[in-house]
């Protein structure tokens, strides 16, 4: 497959989840309506992040691999499993895909009477002060390390050739369900430096000082995950099942 | 397969999924009881969609193709995927499937004690004073163009024959839980103009004055990407999975 | 397989089913804590419902095929899946594996303080009065037949031999899940005589007197759709997948 | 596979479980926000740790066979599918990655102000007075012991060899969410020791002298289930399935 096709289909994967993931919570997440309850909370928006990467893996996974996130990007490279040439490229394309995903959401999300972007947070990544529960930014960066890191395991496990074949989008689609069933309220749930970096454009100054922390964390945790799975399981780099790539 | 047989599958396949989905919304998603967030909410009524499609795509899919949806099958036509020659019956077929299953809905959500089916909105989709949140015509357009773009591409690239085998019904089906999780707040979630009609018939003018763009919307997006997905994914029509026509 | 193994799984399975799926709901529906919201609701309920036919599917679906259901049973011997010969020892297994998860369930419930097993209503089904949302007896009739017929259209056609193998008991279950995110306010749902039974025989005459129906409407459906299947989906029973049975 | 590969897995898989599921019940069950029922609630909880079993069974279901609990081990060897030589050397390794996850969620959770871990009760188990609803010690104890019982029927079932293959981490992470649907009211859910034990050690004395109860009841579940299923099943040893250990 040419590159620029696998470039196109990062960019149109990683649009999906910024506006799948961060639209399910600026639209649908707080609804107040006649009964409590109806709106789709943070399950609900744990769902959605999960199945927008469940819906792209099967869509685009024999195109690009749908890494869709620059730390899976450095992670695969780390493990041997995705060529450092294309690393660059990849990300510039998930991020490029991840602003226009805010763009579109910021266009249908303001076609809501008194919508303020600004003070609605539009689903960006915070610590401190800005964190769903002020957690702090030791708290915050631990844990985006922590679970980028086991993200990045599981993507590997699940794609390692002694796996059974055709799961891999639901385990990392549903880990990434997981990652924000118990994030959420820590940092808003990043793991995915473009699908921070998106939201934060838009919001401006607040969120994007704070933006470095949701590219070095996560991709510390990748890397670690990249050294850490071939030593776990024994597997030389040949013995991988390569996503399809060329 | 029988033509004949392949319009009753997507008759039946349509009664369910608008008597499932609505039915959801209808008779489930308010409920009122002794504590707060008994009713099934938004959560429930995008799961409850996205498992009709799950669930008759391995009940019909080896009979139709399991369409539902006259945007779906546009978009496969275009796309080079179905036969134009039957597009026409398909969408009647689904049409005619749709308003039978708002039908048996009516006649069992009217047993309930005070039901106003006009009042109730019977699950009907729109947009301005009739959104859940009241989003203006255009964000509604773009939200059902867009929507339904994304899932005529996980639609595609699911059944694309480089894809594992057997998983799409749940890579699509889920996609419509993504959707509905969304967008239900935006235009009550169509993406689907057969799903749309069923109901609007009951509902009567203040519905069916807004009918036409349940039509448009999500049949330019199915046809955007019909178009580009065999760019993105360099397959010709005779790379492609045959769905299970004749 | 011997006919007592396959007695013995549907005992057991059918057990799990009305202690799975009634425990939900007696034990976690109506949490009242801090918040609100902590209870699983109608969601939690539908989910655990479904799983328990899910989980169960793939443990002894090897085994007897796991019905777990009168109505399944009947609708599958009609549709010539299962040989008439063994439809009661099946049905008294079914039967006797609920009244044991419903023993087991008031063992478990009856250890919180204050539990009132009648009050509660204790899972079991009911119409008119006895309907969470006091739907009539005709629109809880017509709603669980129709349940029900869709059920068994799902059952057979997951397992037609043209379906893909191995998917079955995730359509099947989360039908189950589908069929209550729509109709637990209606009837409480049953689509399954036995898990009707059940319960009923703990909580007496007020929900004895109204089983008849959740035994008739599901049949009738499940009758239905035996018949509906074949002349769908042109297969003739030669054609059709078998359980395994012996 | 060596035994020093296979502790690690154990060892990773165990603290992603205490992390990731008493995390969500820890960071996110009870968030309170601008409107009802944002928070995870037991739904969520259930969701977490049934997803964190699926996402690992697919990551070193290869290397270790992800047992992730002793009382599982336990099971597996009774029935024959697991050495008992390494059964005391896969326990540690489950117990120390539990109380590692529990280290790693106390420094995460510390970080939110005003947190007291003691007070939270910090996902630990409980009967009696510290039952999420005051079930009693018997109910409990039944309650354990069944839930692991048939935890443990469907991971012989589902990786049975006649079972089809690939689907055994679906149906057992969902049997885990399935379980903490129906029981968190009741023990705050365990059915695995090295879960149980990891919080316990962190709140102290309250949860440390309930502790042995959520040794001996799951315990004694998994040896019934392991005694049960052969028997059911009429599965000589040499006809099962065996997971992957060397």
């Amino acid at each position: 497959m040419k590159l620029s096709k696998r470039l196109a289909a990062e960019l149109f994967g990683t649009f999906w989840l910024v506006l799948g993931g961060c639209g399910g919570a600026v639209l649908a997440a707080n609804f107040a309506g006649p009964v409590h309850g109806l709106g789709i909370g943070f399950v609900g928006v744990s769902l959605a992040f999960g199945l927008t990467v469940l819906t792209m893996a099967y869509t685009i996974g024999h195109i690009s691999g749908c890494h869709l996130n620059p730390a899976v990007s450095v992670g695969l490279t780390v493990a041997g499993r995705f060529p450092a040439r294309d690393l660059v490229p990849y990300i510039v394309a998930q991020v490029i895909g991840a602003v226009l995903g805010a763009l579109v959401l910021s266009l249908i999300a303001s076609g809501k009477p008194g919508f303020d972007l600004v003070a609605s947070g539009f689903a960006s990544n915070g610590y401190g002060e800005r964190s769903p529960s002020h957690y702090s930014l030791a708290a915050g960066f631990i844990c985006e390390l922590v679970m980028t890191g086991f993200f990045l395991l599981v993507i590997l496990g699940a794609t390692d050739k002694r796996a059974p074949a055709g799961f891999a989008p639901i385990a990392i689609g549903l880990c990434l369900t997981l990652i924000h069933l118990i994030s959420i309220p820590v940092t808003n749930t990043s793991v995915n430096p473009a699908r921070s970096t998106g939201p934060a454009l838009f919001v401006g100054s607040a969120a994007l000082d704070q933006l470095w922390m949701f590219w070095v964390a996560p991709i510390i945790g990748a890397v670690i995950a990249g050294v850490l799975y071939p030593l776990l399981a024994e597997s030389p780099r040949a013995d991988s099942k390569e996503l399809a790539l060329d």
